[in-house]
Protein backbone atom coordinates (compact mmCIF):
# COMPACT_ATOMS: atom_id res chain seq x y z
CA UNK A 1 0.00 0.00 0.00
CA UNK A 2 2.98 2.27 1.27
CA UNK A 3 4.47 1.29 -2.44
CA UNK A 4 1.69 2.63 -4.35
CA UNK A 5 0.74 5.38 -2.63
CA UNK A 6 5.05 6.67 -3.09
CA UNK A 7 4.60 5.54 -6.59
CA UNK A 8 1.31 7.71 -7.31
CA UNK A 9 3.27 10.58 -6.04
CA UNK A 10 6.17 10.08 -7.92
CA UNK A 11 4.59 10.25 -11.14
CA UNK A 12 2.04 13.01 -9.75
CA UNK A 13 5.64 14.78 -9.77
CA UNK A 14 6.87 13.84 -13.06
CA UNK A 15 3.63 14.93 -14.06
CA UNK A 16 3.45 18.32 -12.74
CA UNK A 17 6.96 18.58 -13.86
CA UNK A 18 6.18 18.20 -17.48
CA UNK A 19 3.41 20.95 -17.05
CA UNK A 20 5.67 22.75 -15.38
CA UNK A 21 8.04 22.45 -18.01
CA UNK A 22 5.68 23.23 -20.94
CA UNK A 23 4.57 26.43 -19.49
CA UNK A 24 7.39 27.82 -18.41
CA UNK A 25 9.19 27.20 -21.18
CA UNK A 26 6.28 28.65 -23.83
CA UNK A 27 5.87 32.04 -21.09
CA UNK A 28 9.75 32.29 -20.42
CA UNK A 29 10.66 32.50 -23.98
CA UNK A 30 8.11 35.40 -23.87
CA UNK A 31 8.53 37.23 -20.52
CA UNK A 32 11.94 37.67 -21.05
CA UNK A 33 11.11 40.51 -23.45
CA UNK A 34 7.59 41.25 -22.86
CA UNK A 35 6.93 43.42 -19.91
CA UNK A 36 7.15 47.16 -21.24
CA UNK A 37 7.54 48.12 -17.75
CA UNK A 38 10.31 45.96 -16.80
CA UNK A 39 13.45 46.70 -18.62
CA UNK A 40 16.46 44.93 -18.58
CA UNK A 41 18.49 48.34 -18.26
CA UNK A 42 17.21 51.75 -18.60
CA UNK A 43 18.34 55.54 -18.20
CA UNK A 44 17.88 58.69 -19.57
CA UNK A 45 20.27 61.08 -21.05
CA UNK A 46 19.70 64.23 -22.69
CA UNK A 47 20.57 65.87 -26.32
CA UNK A 48 21.72 68.44 -27.31
CA UNK A 49 21.95 69.84 -30.73
CA UNK A 50 23.53 73.58 -31.62
CA UNK A 51 22.86 73.83 -35.65
CA UNK A 52 26.07 75.52 -37.56
CA UNK A 53 25.06 79.16 -38.56
CA UNK A 54 28.69 79.45 -40.70
CA UNK A 55 30.60 81.07 -38.12
CA UNK A 56 30.29 79.53 -35.22
CA UNK A 57 32.58 76.54 -35.46
CA UNK A 58 33.39 75.96 -32.04
CA UNK A 59 29.88 75.88 -30.15
CA UNK A 60 28.13 74.15 -32.90
CA UNK A 61 27.60 70.58 -32.86
CA UNK A 62 25.54 69.72 -35.74
CA UNK A 63 25.00 71.27 -39.46
CA UNK A 64 22.24 70.91 -42.50
CA UNK A 65 24.10 69.13 -45.29
CA UNK A 66 20.72 69.42 -47.58
CA UNK A 67 18.43 72.32 -47.68
CA UNK A 68 14.43 72.27 -47.69
CA UNK A 69 12.85 71.92 -50.42
CA UNK A 70 9.68 73.88 -50.94
CA UNK A 71 7.23 70.93 -50.54
CA UNK A 72 5.20 73.29 -47.40
CA UNK A 73 6.63 75.66 -44.87
CA UNK A 74 7.71 73.23 -42.17
CA UNK A 75 11.63 72.24 -43.92
CA UNK A 76 10.56 69.13 -45.61
CA UNK A 77 13.64 67.66 -46.34
CA UNK A 78 16.24 69.68 -44.89
CA UNK A 79 18.94 67.08 -43.69
CA UNK A 80 21.48 67.63 -40.66
CA UNK A 81 24.27 65.65 -39.60
CA UNK A 82 25.18 65.81 -36.01
CA UNK A 83 27.56 65.01 -33.42
CA UNK A 84 26.09 65.66 -30.63
CA UNK A 85 26.73 65.74 -26.63
CA UNK A 86 24.82 63.41 -24.63
CA UNK A 87 24.64 64.63 -20.68
CA UNK A 88 23.16 63.41 -17.73
CA UNK A 89 21.10 66.41 -16.97
CA UNK A 90 19.51 68.99 -19.09
CA UNK A 91 22.39 71.40 -18.71
CA UNK A 92 24.36 72.04 -22.14
CA UNK A 93 27.48 72.47 -19.97
CA UNK A 94 27.57 69.41 -17.92
CA UNK A 95 29.86 66.54 -19.14
CA UNK A 96 29.02 64.20 -21.99
CA UNK A 97 28.58 61.11 -21.06
CA UNK A 98 28.43 59.81 -24.81
CA UNK A 99 28.17 61.48 -28.04
CA UNK A 100 25.14 60.74 -30.62
CA UNK A 101 26.53 60.73 -33.98
CA UNK A 102 23.89 60.49 -37.03
CA UNK A 103 21.07 62.83 -38.77
CA UNK A 104 17.81 63.43 -39.32
CA UNK A 105 15.58 65.65 -41.36
CA UNK A 106 12.31 67.28 -42.02
CA UNK A 107 9.49 65.09 -43.78
CA UNK A 108 5.68 66.97 -43.34
CA UNK A 109 4.56 69.67 -45.49
CA UNK A 110 1.99 70.57 -43.12
CA UNK A 111 3.43 70.61 -39.47
CA UNK A 112 7.31 70.60 -38.07
CA UNK A 113 8.14 66.09 -38.16
CA UNK A 114 11.38 64.64 -38.00
CA UNK A 115 12.70 61.31 -38.79
CA UNK A 116 15.93 60.12 -37.15
CA UNK A 117 19.02 57.75 -37.69
CA UNK A 118 21.79 57.89 -35.39
CA UNK A 119 24.54 56.04 -32.93
CA UNK A 120 25.13 56.67 -29.23
CA UNK A 121 28.67 56.28 -28.90
CA UNK A 122 29.72 55.81 -25.20
CA UNK A 123 33.27 55.93 -24.11
CA UNK A 124 33.51 56.74 -20.52
CA UNK A 125 35.18 54.08 -17.43
CA UNK A 126 30.73 53.80 -16.32
CA UNK A 127 30.25 52.71 -20.17
CA UNK A 128 31.78 51.31 -23.55
CA UNK A 129 30.12 50.71 -26.74
CA UNK A 130 27.17 51.73 -28.85
CA UNK A 131 23.62 51.49 -29.41
CA UNK A 132 22.03 52.42 -32.72
CA UNK A 133 18.84 53.40 -33.10
CA UNK A 134 16.04 54.59 -35.79
CA UNK A 135 12.88 55.65 -36.21
CA UNK A 136 10.17 58.79 -36.88
CA UNK A 137 10.18 62.02 -34.43
CA UNK A 138 6.96 62.86 -34.52
CA UNK A 139 6.81 65.86 -32.84
CA UNK A 140 3.10 66.31 -32.89
CA UNK A 141 3.03 63.73 -29.71
CA UNK A 142 4.40 64.37 -26.53
CA UNK A 143 6.40 61.61 -26.27
CA UNK A 144 7.30 59.29 -29.29
CA UNK A 145 9.10 56.10 -29.47
CA UNK A 146 11.79 54.92 -31.68
CA UNK A 147 14.02 51.75 -32.23
CA UNK A 148 17.22 50.38 -30.19
CA UNK A 149 17.81 48.18 -33.15
CA UNK A 150 21.60 47.00 -31.84
CA UNK A 151 24.11 47.37 -29.73
CA UNK A 152 27.92 47.08 -29.51
CA UNK A 153 30.41 46.99 -26.31
CA UNK A 154 28.84 47.07 -23.11
CA UNK A 155 25.45 46.78 -24.56
CA UNK A 156 26.35 43.84 -26.90
CA UNK A 157 23.44 42.85 -29.37
CA UNK A 158 21.01 45.05 -27.01
CA UNK A 159 17.64 46.03 -28.35
CA UNK A 160 15.03 48.63 -26.92
CA UNK A 161 12.70 51.38 -27.22
CA UNK A 162 14.26 55.46 -27.19
CA UNK A 163 11.46 57.80 -26.40
CA UNK A 164 11.69 61.33 -27.21
CA UNK A 165 10.68 64.22 -25.08
CA UNK A 166 10.99 67.57 -26.66
CA UNK A 167 12.58 69.30 -23.59
CA UNK A 168 13.14 72.95 -25.20
CA UNK A 169 13.03 74.26 -28.41
CA UNK A 170 14.72 77.81 -28.90
CA UNK A 171 14.04 78.61 -32.67
CA UNK A 172 16.22 76.34 -35.04
CA UNK A 173 19.60 77.17 -33.45
CA UNK A 174 19.20 74.39 -30.29
CA UNK A 175 17.20 72.22 -28.99
CA UNK A 176 16.95 69.54 -26.40
CA UNK A 177 15.61 66.19 -25.86
CA UNK A 178 15.33 63.65 -23.30
CA UNK A 179 15.91 60.88 -24.22
CA UNK A 180 14.55 57.96 -22.38
CA UNK A 181 16.78 54.50 -22.95
CA UNK A 182 14.47 51.20 -22.18
CA UNK A 183 16.36 48.07 -23.36
CA UNK A 184 14.71 45.14 -23.52
CA UNK A 185 17.29 42.57 -24.53
CA UNK A 186 20.49 42.78 -22.80
CA UNK A 187 23.20 40.02 -23.14
CA UNK B 1 8.81 -7.97 -8.72
CA UNK B 2 5.98 -5.56 -9.12
CA UNK B 3 8.04 -3.11 -7.50
CA UNK B 4 10.97 -3.10 -9.59
CA UNK B 5 9.04 -3.05 -12.56
CA UNK B 6 7.44 -0.06 -11.55
CA UNK B 7 10.72 1.74 -10.43
CA UNK B 8 11.94 1.11 -13.96
CA UNK B 9 9.14 2.66 -15.28
CA UNK B 10 9.59 5.94 -13.19
CA UNK B 11 13.26 5.95 -14.21
CA UNK B 12 12.21 5.48 -17.75
CA UNK B 13 10.03 8.12 -17.47
CA UNK B 14 12.43 10.12 -16.11
CA UNK B 15 14.56 9.63 -18.87
CA UNK B 16 12.13 10.37 -21.22
CA UNK B 17 11.68 13.76 -19.86
CA UNK B 18 14.95 15.00 -19.64
CA UNK B 19 15.24 13.56 -23.54
CA UNK B 20 12.58 15.85 -23.93
CA UNK B 21 13.77 18.56 -21.95
CA UNK B 22 17.06 19.08 -23.98
CA UNK B 23 15.56 18.15 -27.01
CA UNK B 24 12.74 20.50 -27.17
CA UNK B 25 14.53 23.41 -25.00
CA UNK B 26 16.40 23.54 -27.80
CA UNK B 27 14.33 23.28 -31.06
CA UNK B 28 11.46 25.56 -29.44
CA UNK B 29 14.11 28.07 -29.00
CA UNK B 30 14.75 28.25 -32.62
CA UNK B 31 10.80 27.56 -33.56
CA UNK B 32 9.78 30.55 -32.40
CA UNK B 33 10.73 32.60 -35.41
CA UNK B 34 12.60 29.85 -37.78
CA UNK B 35 9.19 29.32 -39.95
CA UNK B 36 9.22 31.41 -42.68
CA UNK B 37 5.85 30.58 -43.79
CA UNK B 38 4.28 31.24 -40.46
CA UNK B 39 4.71 34.95 -39.68
CA UNK B 40 3.16 36.03 -36.23
CA UNK B 41 1.05 38.68 -37.77
CA UNK B 42 0.91 39.79 -41.90
CA UNK B 43 -0.63 42.20 -43.80
CA UNK B 44 -0.18 43.92 -47.44
CA UNK B 45 -0.34 47.81 -47.70
CA UNK B 46 0.47 50.10 -50.57
CA UNK B 47 2.95 52.92 -50.60
CA UNK B 48 2.23 55.93 -52.85
CA UNK B 49 4.73 58.41 -53.63
CA UNK B 50 4.52 61.43 -56.03
CA UNK B 51 7.58 63.48 -56.68
CA UNK B 52 7.42 66.91 -56.25
CA UNK B 53 7.83 69.04 -59.10
CA UNK B 54 7.83 72.30 -58.07
CA UNK B 55 4.52 73.46 -58.21
CA UNK B 56 2.37 70.98 -56.96
CA UNK B 57 2.42 71.05 -52.87
CA UNK B 58 -1.31 70.12 -52.82
CA UNK B 59 -0.53 67.00 -54.27
CA UNK B 60 3.12 65.83 -53.32
CA UNK B 61 4.12 63.86 -50.76
CA UNK B 62 8.28 63.29 -51.10
CA UNK B 63 10.41 65.57 -52.84
CA UNK B 64 14.41 65.20 -54.03
CA UNK B 65 16.90 66.69 -51.48
CA UNK B 66 20.13 65.73 -53.42
CA UNK B 67 19.91 65.47 -57.37
CA UNK B 68 21.61 62.72 -59.08
CA UNK B 69 25.00 62.87 -59.16
CA UNK B 70 26.82 61.67 -63.06
CA UNK B 71 27.76 58.47 -62.30
CA UNK B 72 25.90 56.71 -64.95
CA UNK B 73 22.60 57.26 -66.09
CA UNK B 74 20.46 55.99 -63.35
CA UNK B 75 20.35 58.73 -61.39
CA UNK B 76 22.95 57.97 -58.77
CA UNK B 77 22.86 59.52 -55.49
CA UNK B 78 19.86 61.03 -56.57
CA UNK B 79 18.18 61.29 -52.50
CA UNK B 80 14.12 61.91 -51.74
CA UNK B 81 12.70 62.18 -48.46
CA UNK B 82 8.81 61.33 -48.35
CA UNK B 83 5.72 61.20 -45.76
CA UNK B 84 3.65 58.84 -48.22
CA UNK B 85 0.26 57.70 -47.74
CA UNK B 86 0.00 53.26 -47.10
CA UNK B 87 -3.86 52.12 -48.39
CA UNK B 88 -4.96 48.83 -47.81
CA UNK B 89 -5.45 48.56 -51.72
CA UNK B 90 -3.74 49.64 -54.49
CA UNK B 91 -6.30 53.04 -55.10
CA UNK B 92 -4.53 56.41 -54.12
CA UNK B 93 -7.28 58.13 -53.02
CA UNK B 94 -7.75 55.45 -50.70
CA UNK B 95 -7.96 56.23 -46.92
CA UNK B 96 -4.89 55.85 -45.72
CA UNK B 97 -4.45 53.20 -42.56
CA UNK B 98 -0.38 54.75 -42.17
CA UNK B 99 1.99 56.81 -43.13
CA UNK B 100 5.49 55.67 -44.62
CA UNK B 101 8.00 58.38 -43.11
CA UNK B 102 11.88 58.08 -44.73
CA UNK B 103 14.17 58.52 -47.34
CA UNK B 104 14.79 56.20 -50.27
CA UNK B 105 18.07 57.19 -53.02
CA UNK B 106 19.09 55.56 -56.37
CA UNK B 107 22.45 53.28 -56.00
CA UNK B 108 23.57 52.02 -58.94
CA UNK B 109 25.02 53.23 -62.08
CA UNK B 110 24.50 50.51 -65.05
CA UNK B 111 20.46 50.08 -63.59
CA UNK B 112 17.92 51.83 -61.33
CA UNK B 113 18.23 50.22 -57.92
CA UNK B 114 17.36 52.18 -54.40
CA UNK B 115 17.63 51.80 -50.78
CA UNK B 116 15.16 52.54 -48.31
CA UNK B 117 14.85 53.86 -44.71
CA UNK B 118 12.06 54.71 -43.40
CA UNK B 119 9.04 54.24 -40.49
CA UNK B 120 5.70 52.70 -41.09
CA UNK B 121 3.57 55.16 -38.51
CA UNK B 122 0.17 53.59 -37.59
CA UNK B 123 -2.33 56.18 -35.69
CA UNK B 124 -5.53 54.79 -36.19
CA UNK B 125 -8.72 52.95 -34.49
CA UNK B 126 -7.05 49.85 -35.42
CA UNK B 127 -3.10 50.15 -35.02
CA UNK B 128 -1.14 52.50 -33.06
CA UNK B 129 2.56 52.65 -33.26
CA UNK B 130 5.12 52.35 -35.75
CA UNK B 131 8.09 49.94 -37.73
CA UNK B 132 11.11 50.84 -38.89
CA UNK B 133 12.19 48.95 -41.74
CA UNK B 134 15.78 49.34 -43.65
CA UNK B 135 17.11 47.55 -46.81
CA UNK B 136 17.88 47.56 -50.05
CA UNK B 137 15.00 47.59 -52.86
CA UNK B 138 16.90 45.56 -55.63
CA UNK B 139 14.70 46.88 -58.38
CA UNK B 140 16.03 44.14 -60.65
CA UNK B 141 14.04 41.73 -58.61
CA UNK B 142 10.77 40.52 -58.87
CA UNK B 143 10.27 40.62 -55.22
CA UNK B 144 12.48 42.02 -52.96
CA UNK B 145 13.14 41.82 -48.74
CA UNK B 146 13.49 44.53 -46.52
CA UNK B 147 14.29 44.04 -42.78
CA UNK B 148 11.93 45.36 -40.42
CA UNK B 149 14.58 45.70 -37.48
CA UNK B 150 12.12 47.33 -34.92
CA UNK B 151 8.87 48.33 -33.72
CA UNK B 152 7.01 50.52 -31.21
CA UNK B 153 3.41 50.88 -29.66
CA UNK B 154 1.28 47.87 -30.87
CA UNK B 155 3.98 46.49 -32.52
CA UNK B 156 6.52 46.59 -29.78
CA UNK B 157 9.82 45.47 -30.09
CA UNK B 158 8.52 43.54 -33.33
CA UNK B 159 11.00 42.29 -35.97
CA UNK B 160 10.01 40.79 -39.54
CA UNK B 161 10.33 41.05 -43.37
CA UNK B 162 8.94 43.77 -45.34
CA UNK B 163 8.93 42.02 -49.24
CA UNK B 164 8.22 44.95 -52.05
CA UNK B 165 6.29 44.65 -55.36
CA UNK B 166 6.19 47.12 -57.76
CA UNK B 167 2.76 47.74 -58.34
CA UNK B 168 2.73 50.82 -60.86
CA UNK B 169 5.95 52.69 -62.51
CA UNK B 170 4.17 56.12 -64.14
CA UNK B 171 8.10 57.75 -64.60
CA UNK B 172 9.48 59.44 -62.31
CA UNK B 173 6.31 61.34 -60.83
CA UNK B 174 3.88 58.73 -59.83
CA UNK B 175 5.01 55.32 -58.47
CA UNK B 176 3.14 52.13 -56.40
CA UNK B 177 4.63 49.40 -54.39
CA UNK B 178 3.15 46.52 -52.68
CA UNK B 179 4.45 46.13 -49.18
CA UNK B 180 4.02 42.59 -48.00
CA UNK B 181 4.80 43.32 -43.76
CA UNK B 182 5.71 39.76 -42.34
CA UNK B 183 6.45 40.00 -38.24
CA UNK B 184 8.02 36.79 -36.95
CA UNK B 185 8.58 38.75 -33.53
CA UNK B 186 5.77 39.51 -31.96
CA UNK B 187 5.42 40.65 -28.72
CA UNK C 1 14.26 -0.56 3.33
CA UNK C 2 15.12 -1.07 -0.27
CA UNK C 3 11.86 0.54 -1.82
CA UNK C 4 12.75 3.27 0.59
CA UNK C 5 16.39 4.17 -1.01
CA UNK C 6 15.35 3.81 -4.50
CA UNK C 7 12.06 6.14 -3.54
CA UNK C 8 14.89 8.31 -2.14
CA UNK C 9 16.88 8.41 -5.54
CA UNK C 10 13.91 8.81 -7.65
CA UNK C 11 12.80 12.32 -5.57
CA UNK C 12 16.57 13.48 -5.73
CA UNK C 13 16.54 12.91 -9.60
CA UNK C 14 13.32 14.72 -9.78
CA UNK C 15 15.14 17.66 -7.99
CA UNK C 16 17.85 17.02 -9.86
CA UNK C 17 15.93 17.48 -12.72
CA UNK C 18 13.79 20.72 -11.21
CA UNK C 19 17.45 22.14 -10.82
CA UNK C 20 18.56 21.58 -14.25
CA UNK C 21 15.50 22.37 -15.70
CA UNK C 22 15.30 26.09 -14.28
CA UNK C 23 19.43 26.54 -14.20
CA UNK C 24 19.46 25.47 -17.61
CA UNK C 25 16.34 27.04 -19.11
CA UNK C 26 17.37 30.68 -17.71
CA UNK C 27 21.15 30.08 -19.03
CA UNK C 28 19.93 28.96 -22.57
CA UNK C 29 18.04 31.06 -23.22
CA UNK C 30 20.86 33.96 -22.69
CA UNK C 31 23.80 31.25 -23.98
CA UNK C 32 22.30 30.89 -27.65
CA UNK C 33 23.39 34.86 -28.06
CA UNK C 34 25.44 35.52 -25.27
CA UNK C 35 29.32 34.17 -26.08
CA UNK C 36 31.23 36.41 -28.17
CA UNK C 37 33.53 34.52 -29.06
CA UNK C 38 31.18 32.09 -30.35
CA UNK C 39 29.27 33.86 -33.57
CA UNK C 40 26.59 31.25 -35.29
CA UNK C 41 28.14 32.16 -38.26
CA UNK C 42 30.96 34.10 -39.14
CA UNK C 43 33.29 35.41 -42.19
CA UNK C 44 35.09 38.35 -43.54
CA UNK C 45 34.67 40.64 -46.87
CA UNK C 46 36.56 43.35 -48.16
CA UNK C 47 35.35 46.87 -48.92
CA UNK C 48 36.35 48.91 -51.66
CA UNK C 49 35.11 52.12 -51.69
CA UNK C 50 36.46 54.06 -55.30
CA UNK C 51 34.83 57.93 -54.80
CA UNK C 52 33.72 59.61 -58.56
CA UNK C 53 35.58 62.19 -59.77
CA UNK C 54 33.52 63.36 -62.20
CA UNK C 55 35.33 61.86 -65.37
CA UNK C 56 35.97 58.69 -64.36
CA UNK C 57 31.92 56.54 -64.48
CA UNK C 58 33.38 53.22 -65.43
CA UNK C 59 35.68 52.47 -62.27
CA UNK C 60 33.89 54.54 -59.42
CA UNK C 61 31.66 52.95 -57.03
CA UNK C 62 30.30 55.62 -55.09
CA UNK C 63 29.84 59.66 -55.12
CA UNK C 64 28.93 62.06 -52.74
CA UNK C 65 25.66 63.38 -52.87
CA UNK C 66 26.01 66.71 -50.61
CA UNK C 67 29.34 68.20 -49.84
CA UNK C 68 31.30 68.82 -46.74
CA UNK C 69 29.45 71.79 -44.75
CA UNK C 70 32.50 74.30 -43.30
CA UNK C 71 31.82 72.84 -39.71
CA UNK C 72 35.98 72.13 -39.38
CA UNK C 73 37.98 70.36 -41.05
CA UNK C 74 37.32 67.04 -41.87
CA UNK C 75 34.52 66.98 -44.34
CA UNK C 76 31.86 67.72 -41.70
CA UNK C 77 28.15 66.41 -43.63
CA UNK C 78 29.57 65.26 -47.00
CA UNK C 79 27.65 62.54 -47.82
CA UNK C 80 28.55 59.79 -50.10
CA UNK C 81 25.99 56.77 -52.24
CA UNK C 82 27.83 53.71 -52.66
CA UNK C 83 27.54 50.82 -54.54
CA UNK C 84 30.69 49.08 -53.82
CA UNK C 85 32.14 46.02 -54.31
CA UNK C 86 32.44 42.89 -51.67
CA UNK C 87 35.61 40.26 -52.36
CA UNK C 88 37.27 37.87 -50.01
CA UNK C 89 40.42 39.27 -50.04
CA UNK C 90 42.12 42.57 -50.25
CA UNK C 91 42.42 42.63 -54.28
CA UNK C 92 40.31 45.57 -55.84
CA UNK C 93 40.32 43.19 -58.81
CA UNK C 94 38.68 39.90 -56.94
CA UNK C 95 35.73 38.81 -58.18
CA UNK C 96 33.20 40.25 -55.83
CA UNK C 97 31.04 38.06 -53.57
CA UNK C 98 28.69 40.85 -52.61
CA UNK C 99 27.72 44.38 -53.02
CA UNK C 100 27.59 46.71 -50.05
CA UNK C 101 25.00 49.10 -51.16
CA UNK C 102 24.16 52.09 -48.88
CA UNK C 103 25.84 55.50 -47.81
CA UNK C 104 27.96 57.08 -45.48
CA UNK C 105 28.58 60.86 -44.58
CA UNK C 106 31.46 61.85 -42.42
CA UNK C 107 30.54 63.54 -38.76
CA UNK C 108 32.89 65.13 -36.70
CA UNK C 109 34.62 68.54 -36.78
CA UNK C 110 37.57 67.87 -35.12
CA UNK C 111 38.82 64.83 -36.86
CA UNK C 112 37.86 62.19 -39.79
CA UNK C 113 34.94 60.30 -38.38
CA UNK C 114 31.96 58.63 -40.87
CA UNK C 115 28.71 57.04 -39.72
CA UNK C 116 27.34 54.05 -42.43
CA UNK C 117 24.32 52.50 -43.20
CA UNK C 118 24.33 49.53 -45.77
CA UNK C 119 23.05 46.44 -47.56
CA UNK C 120 25.23 43.43 -47.80
CA UNK C 121 23.50 41.77 -51.37
CA UNK C 122 24.99 38.22 -51.98
CA UNK C 123 23.64 36.90 -55.26
CA UNK C 124 25.91 33.89 -55.66
CA UNK C 125 25.84 30.22 -55.53
CA UNK C 126 26.76 30.55 -51.95
CA UNK C 127 24.73 33.01 -50.47
CA UNK C 128 21.28 35.07 -51.81
CA UNK C 129 20.07 37.31 -49.54
CA UNK C 130 21.14 40.29 -47.65
CA UNK C 131 22.21 41.71 -44.87
CA UNK C 132 21.51 45.17 -42.94
CA UNK C 133 24.57 47.10 -41.08
CA UNK C 134 24.27 50.52 -39.76
CA UNK C 135 26.33 52.06 -36.91
CA UNK C 136 29.09 54.63 -36.54
CA UNK C 137 32.63 53.78 -37.70
CA UNK C 138 34.69 55.36 -35.16
CA UNK C 139 37.68 56.22 -37.22
CA UNK C 140 39.93 57.16 -34.44
CA UNK C 141 39.49 53.53 -33.24
CA UNK C 142 41.52 50.25 -34.46
CA UNK C 143 38.73 48.59 -34.76
CA UNK C 144 34.94 49.62 -34.26
CA UNK C 145 31.39 47.37 -34.31
CA UNK C 146 28.66 47.93 -36.08
CA UNK C 147 25.26 46.47 -35.45
CA UNK C 148 23.81 43.80 -38.38
CA UNK C 149 20.28 44.79 -37.78
CA UNK C 150 18.19 42.00 -40.01
CA UNK C 151 18.70 39.80 -43.02
CA UNK C 152 17.13 38.40 -45.36
CA UNK C 153 16.95 34.92 -47.77
CA UNK C 154 19.84 32.86 -46.38
CA UNK C 155 20.29 35.60 -43.77
CA UNK C 156 16.79 35.39 -42.96
CA UNK C 157 16.32 36.91 -39.62
CA UNK C 158 20.08 37.51 -38.71
CA UNK C 159 21.77 39.80 -36.24
CA UNK C 160 25.00 40.28 -35.33
CA UNK C 161 28.08 42.70 -35.23
CA UNK C 162 30.24 43.78 -38.18
CA UNK C 163 33.87 44.54 -37.19
CA UNK C 164 35.75 47.33 -39.31
CA UNK C 165 39.12 47.41 -40.00
CA UNK C 166 40.88 49.93 -42.30
CA UNK C 167 43.07 47.75 -44.45
CA UNK C 168 44.19 51.17 -46.54
CA UNK C 169 43.34 54.63 -47.26
CA UNK C 170 44.97 56.14 -50.35
CA UNK C 171 43.34 59.60 -50.13
CA UNK C 172 39.77 60.78 -50.55
CA UNK C 173 40.00 58.33 -54.12
CA UNK C 174 40.55 55.18 -52.71
CA UNK C 175 39.71 52.94 -49.49
CA UNK C 176 39.24 50.18 -48.09
CA UNK C 177 37.98 48.80 -44.99
CA UNK C 178 37.94 44.81 -43.92
CA UNK C 179 34.67 43.75 -42.30
CA UNK C 180 34.51 40.89 -40.08
CA UNK C 181 30.46 39.51 -40.04
CA UNK C 182 29.59 38.07 -36.88
CA UNK C 183 26.45 36.22 -36.68
CA UNK C 184 24.74 35.97 -33.16
CA UNK C 185 21.49 35.13 -34.21
CA UNK C 186 20.76 32.48 -37.11
CA UNK C 187 17.78 30.22 -38.11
Amino acid sequence: MRNIVAHKSCFLLLLLLLLLLFTSQFSLAAKKTLNRDRPCKRFVLYYHDILFGGDDVANATSAAVANETGLGNFKFGKLIVFDDPMTKDNHLLSPAVARAQGFYFYDMKSDYNSWFAYTLVFNSTEHKGTLNIMGADIMAAQTRDLSIVGGTGDFFMARGIATFVTDTFQGAKYFRLKMDIKLYECY
